[in-house]
């Protein structure tokens, strides 16, 4: 079987790791704008190959892990490259401007709309990690749109890999995951920014700072190039999302500044359910 | 030496079980208001003895790990009942208003107001971990109320349980640590409250949330019982943190509202600089 990675950093090198190590015949096809990750991809082993798309033709499956504006751009013409038996599969964070650019396509059969749930802060070939998505959540969109047969071979892939499978329309994926992974960064992001505007002086950040403020600010490492066009094409569910957040701040300094400490303690007595919600999440690390 | 726990939850636990590992000669007495932790505490072999402020005149060493509500009313209390020997050391979150309310103790000289920056988002006694505090950060404010020998004492201790100490005025304290800790606790809270009142469908939650939600509301599990009197003890600082923190989410909103994705790249480009500022930071998990 031969396999494309097209974009080989944490999400497409860890694909790549993982289908090396579940299927022994295979033989794995690097594409990837910065040859400088394509050679640390070839060098770490991630891909036997360097390739681009003239070589697609090839192709029994093709992964696709670029940015989501560039995804936009670049599938058509992957689609286009492919033979009729291939199936493309993305991992975008976002599902709907990426369903609707190849709604007409001639090859829209040969496309498995995916986003699989994981990663870390970190990004490029050498963080590709063996087992990323085992226990890890796939959301599938649109799963009518893709031949049988394709999705046969897709689904028995994500089986090896020890996914869960969950089956969502793009509009409904976009919602929901504004509020449990983009809302997170904005947030992650921004609570970085402020510390960092008022504590000048980095030492007094990093004497003082404990792991509580690490975990929250993990998030503030991600790659804005990754970042900048999943807000775009979910704008108007991230400006949603970030409303309601923002306004449940305001209503809790509101409360500090009223002296209203029962008010606060029971928004933070209410908002201790999430453990029970969190204790079902596979994480990574 | 006799080692009194006042508060034998995760923080005084961890003391506990740290001491009783490096101090072979050691009786450690546990405080505490719930006798359902006390019992705890003593069957996990994490205190030797149940004890109450009666005791409190055979005491070497005491550990004043309770909220910061409780820990400004009972701290006189227990400096009055320790003899001229002992040291009486506070674990509080804040160190403002404990310094205020016992700038005119009798034996001030006998307390030392130590913030150990270190913690989890678990309580209580089985929550008490070894080598909680190893390579974590020991704030001690006014150091120079404390007497010369009994300063000694606490840091031989500190030393043996590997802290690094930083010396602080309470008001710089109380500021900058309501950037750092205070202000992450409040985001990862509201971060929970936003997503779990718009997903009432848990279900939804759990299939979706991947490793980077888990990791942004993690703080959100924590005990309110704990920290609404911290909130409430440096209100006007958390305030300002808030106020900046609800400015900078505001700004990021409104550029995506304007479309201006070059902005919104280069916010998330300069917080990266927070990987270089945390690399330092000892962790936890």
């Amino acid at each position: 079987m031969n396999v494309f990675i097209i974009g080989v950093g944490l999400i497409g090198g860890s694909f790549a790791r993982d289908i090396k190590r579940t299927q022994p015949n295979v033989r794995i096809f690097g594409v990837d704008a910065n040859p400088n990750h394509l050679e640390e991809a070839l060098s770490l082993s991630i891909i036997d190959e360097k390739a681009d798309y003239s070589l697609l033709p090839q192709a029994d499956l093709v992964i696709v892990c670029i940015p989501v504006d560039v995804m936009v751009r670049e599938l058509p013409l992957i689609l286009d490259a492919v033979n009729d038996e291939a199936v493309v599969m993305d991992a975008g964070s976002t599902k709907s401007l990426i369903c609707k650019t190849l709604v007409n396509h001639d090859k829209r059969r040969n496309f498995l709309a995916c986003h699989p749930i994981a990663g870390t802060e970190f990004s490029g070939p050498s963080a590709a990690i063996e087992g990323l998505y085992k226990g890890k959540t796939n959301i599938i969109c649109e799963i009518e749109k893709t031949a049988f047969k394709l999705q046969e071979r897709a689904l028995d892939l994500f089986q090896q890999l020890g996914m869960r499978i969950r089956y969502m329309n793009p509009e409904a994926h976009d919602k929901h995951i504004a509020y449990v992974s983009h809302l997170s960064h904005i947030s992650s992001f921004m609570l970085g920014k402020t510390v960092i505007d008022k504590e000048r002086n980095e030492r007094d950040i990093f004497d003082m700072a404990g792991s509580g403020f690490e975990s929250t600010v993990r998030l503030a490492k991600s790659s804005p190039a990754m970042w900048t066009p999943i807000f775009k094409q979910n704008k108007e569910n991230v400006i949603e999302t970030l409303g309601e957040y923002i306004g449940n701040l305001e209503t809790f300094k509101q409360m500090l500044e009223a002296d209203d400490y029962e008010g606060i303690y029971d928004e933070m007595n209410n908002t201790n359910k999430i453990k029970g919600i969190l204790n079902g999440i596979p994480l990574n690390k």
